[in-house]
């Protein structure tokens, strides 16, 4: 690939992870440019304007200058870098289950331990509004759940689609392998560990914080 | 598509209603098996160990017997059926800018636009927990946010992605066009209402409750 890629990023957002670790996989390269969440540097008029009307990293930018591209959506950036690659499976179902673990990550997964993880790490508890503290309990629950779900899913198998890596694999590993800083228990999910050993050994891996 | 294809579901749900309206659209038969997510049918024993470990419809039933195959979450259901259809754009961008959108619907549409929905018009306003009611102002908020960053994209566009009905406008016009349903306001977004005109124009279309 050989046109500019900048990534709108922040380094602690396991979203833009995602995004990271697939170029790294690939061989692709990728320029950066930081915000800080905490300040509310995706709500500014110019980022609201000309990167993303939604307010959220991560954006990939595709392309130069006046027509360049904004991306939004974390997956869908992760499914552009890795077109036509092995991370993308061809055959049919196996691609659809491939995207049927990648919604149930934004769906199910992410809103759970992701923003636990930013509450509590992040934000803090004693900072959290009202309805955030009401929802602290649900949140607990329901991503321990996806947590249960996903370690049912690995007890006969080594990747979540097929037998090989995919962009299931990577996107679900950008949470789940920090869902301790949200407070999750991962000891007690013994084949999510053996999951997430055999990820960090891919050829390529790069940490979250690199 | 020769194959048996049974979609588990409940019809008032607008994620079940995406798979039908892209089934008729590109005229593959669903065999449909109903269930009612109020009376809590889609979490017994035998649907969370045979159907979806994560207790949720709809899911797409692939083939027959011991070899069928259960695949979660609408919108991987959607894409599945409409693979090699012109509902997914080739071109590389333009795909993952589908994806985007229909990442966008999940995340950022769908748990508040839906989830208002389903709370006011089926559960009921008074049946609601303390979590829950405590959630409705910021779900009234982040529907309307969403709602106003579709509006404003469709400003220049006849549809989300390109020139023509791609996945992202089924996707995203299930639940829109019932958002009354949740207590939104639908009237004031003049660009929301031409584009779902428009799709319930193009031939093929079914409504939701048929």
């Amino acid at each position: 690939m050989h046109e500019r890629l900048v990534l709108h990023e922040d380094s602690r957002s396991g979203n833009c992870y995602k995004i990271k670790l697939t170029a790294a996989l690939l061989g692709i390269e990728l320029k950066q440019r930081q915000y800080d969440i905490l300040k509310g540097e995706t709500r500014s008029h110019e980022f609201l304007s000309r990167i993303n009307a939604n307010g959220r990293i991560p954006v990939l930018e595709i392309g130069d200058g006046a027509s360049a591209r904004f991306l939004p959506e974390s997956n869908a950036a992760c499914w552009y870098l890795a077109h036509g690659s092995a991370l993308i499976p061809e055959d049919r179902l196996q691609q659809a289950e491939m995207l049927s673990w990648m919604f149930f990550e934004q769906y199910s997964h992410e809103p759970n331990i992701a923003t636990l993880r930013f509450w509590l790490q992040f934000v803090g508890r004693d900072n959290l509004t009202e309805p955030q503290t009401a929802q602290l309990a649900i949140k607990r629950a329901s991503g321990g759940d996806a947590l249960a779900v996903m370690d049912r899913h690995l007890a006969d198998r080594t990747h979540f689609v097929g037998s090989a890596l995919t962009l299931a694999d990577v996107t679900l590993f950008a949470y789940t392998h920090v869902a301790e800083e949200g407070g999750f228990e991962i000891d007690i999910y013994p084949n999510i560990q053996r999951w997430i050993a055999a990820v960090v050994k891919t050829p390529g891996f790069i940490p979250m914080i690199g």
